[in-house]
């Protein structure tokens, strides 16, 4: 019982580090010793001290014999930093707790293993699915090489994302609109099709709340996004990156370059647009591990058509439009029985809103 | 504080007789001595002994000084049964209070008036929106001469009822069917459109839960419904209406009725259709206090479109369809701020469906 209290106690210190350790994973720790918290730490940002050494440096008195929660397996390993494992054997703690093995392949329980080498009483398994899920994109990351992807939109209660005319200007309400802003900040990578950039030209930058701003990427296998579109703004503040196919007219390609734009190319798909799939490991190859998708309906449709997405983020406005646009286009459904099955994660109200968080595909074991 | 549970306790009771006392409201009694309950009862089905009588008759001691609790205004004419005010005056009930006035012409605080002229201390005011909520239809209906109109289907989370080739079944759970036939077991008559019975052929009865069977309606301008039809099966045990306009054909009319189908008339409305507004005037006249309205797209969209439903109550499936059939149809809404603003009023889970009840027009006062 106590062994979870303190679990969630650095599961909250890890949660400060949120949209700040990308690619590293959010970690929390604790240090208790006869039943007192003596020092706690948790990681703040990438390339910063893990949360174990930050733990273990705020201790006020000897850490010998005590206790270490921590949220996430130690490392064992030179990354940017020490491996945490060396500095918990130097300094005698007795027992160590841990959350859920990490699995970067470097680590992966040998961190574990050598603990218990040394004598260590060491645990695995408290609160593990809470301490997974906080850190569900290095998890995705790690085990499939690509990023976590998140749609997000807002929608009415019947299921429209924009008049038959194009407004979509507001269907959400100001908190709900900063709740997507805080899911940019906690994303590494931010996506939309180009449609979405010449209807609504987007900056897809971090404003309603302090945070950081997400890379910006932009489907755009016919290079139509113009050279003053807000998303290729501000590029000191948020990189913008245009997905392109290896059809793309090489002018264009050369055109955006020399304005300082990134251009990734992917084969092109069946539809003769970027494959997506291939797109997300080029993605994960430079360490992006989750990508928010923000639409339009093409974009949204591909990533379900091709069961790419594993989550969403849909926020229910108390409204009726009747005929308009949806969020989602066709996807050759002629029988119920043939729908895409979710899990209903978390509802929640923001304002007026009533936000639904989904599980689209299962999670990856 | 007391107060307040003692009508707790009568709002429980008053529940009890959900679907039974229709076109009468709902009402629970409580009778209170010395900070005990020594009588408690509630209206049991319409033409049934009044809830404070009931208490009255159920009390094991005398009930002389004692205080009444009563969701409702106690009655004060003569109606089915005897005026519930002469009963408490004979029995010498020292204080009466009372959740809410009762919005019938013949009561309405005249009741109240009598009480406090007996010299018996009344008041009125306890837990008064929950008492009024428990009775909406009877509200409405006393008030405006319309039944309370509930507009009731199932969507995918993107607005989806059936597939683009017609299919529906099942888009909800079936516990949330088990809910909608409670819905229809509470109201006095249930609504589809002929489309709907010509498409689906249902029974609208009450089948999934013990309940009694509502009126059942058909909106049918053209009288395509067939003599063979679900709905105009088994109508010793619930009633059908067929609703069309003044201008339907004589001889389709007439061999309906001869069939024993009633018939209902209403003036034609711009489109042709069934005059609405007029034909919920005529089912109130008739006592009909709540109609539940179950579809399809176009009868939705034109109670929509014509301010008529109150309430909506909405399963929202874990399910993702992309194109289909949507339940609102064109609403000629061209920015987001001509929709049709809504407030969320309940929200829970019924098994894997995300359960939405709304207000659509704001509450008759």
């Amino acid at each position: 019982m106590r062994d979870a209290e303190y679990m969630k106690q650095a599961l909250k210190l890890a949660r400060r580090g949120l949209g700040r350790t990308s690619p590293n994973p959010m970690v929390g720790a604790v240090i208790v010793k006869n039943d007192r918290v003596i020092g706690q730490g948790y990681h703040h940002h990438y390339g910063g001290k893990h949360a174990e050494t930050n733990a273990i440096q705020n201790a006020n008195e000897s850490i010998a014999g005590a206790t270490l929660y921590v949220t996430l397996e130690p490392c064992c390993h030179h990354g940017k930093t020490p491996p945490c494992t060396d500095a918990i054997i130097q300094h005698n703690i007795g027992r160590v707790v841990i959350g859920t093995l990490d699995p970067n392949p470097q680590v992966n329980g040998k961190s574990v293993t050598q603990l218990k080498q040394q004598g260590i009483e060491t645990e695995v398994g408290v609160l593990t699915d809470t301490c997974r899920d906080l850190n569900e994109a290095h998890f995705k990351h790690m085990t499939t090489g690509l990023p976590l992807v998140t749609l997000k939109f807002a929608q009415t209660l019947d299921g429209r994302i924009a008049t038959s005319t194009g407004d979509s200007q507001w269907i959400s309400s100001v908190p709900f609109r900063q709740l997507a802003h805080r899911l940019r900040a906690a994303s590494d990578a931010v996506m939309v099709g180009v449609d979405t950039v010449l209807a609504d030209n987007p900056r897809l930058t971090v404003r309603l709340i302090k945070g950081r701003n997400p890379s910006r990427i932009v489907l755009d296998s016919r290079l139509r996004t113009p050279l003053d579109a807000g998303v290729v703004q501000n590029r000191e503040a948020a990189p913008t990156i245009i997905a392109t196919t290896s059809q793309a007219d090489e002018k264009k390609v050369a055109h955006l370059r020399k304005a300082g734009i990134e251009i990734v190319a992917t084969r092109q798909d069946k539809a003769g647009k970027v494959d997506l799939k291939q797109l997300l490991g080029i993605l994960g190859k430079r360490g992006i591990s989750s990508v928010l998708v923000e639409g339009g309906t093409g974009v949204i449709t591909s990533f379900l058509r091709q069961n790419l997405a594993d989550k969403a983020v849909i926020a229910i406005a108390p409204k009726i439009m009747g005929q308009g646009l949806a969020a989602v286009g066709e996807l050759d459904i002629r029988e119920v029985n043939q729908v895409l099955k979710l899990s209903f994660e978390k509802i929640y109200r923001v304002a007026e809103d009533l936000v639904i968080e989904v599980r689209i595909s299962p999670a990856p074991d």
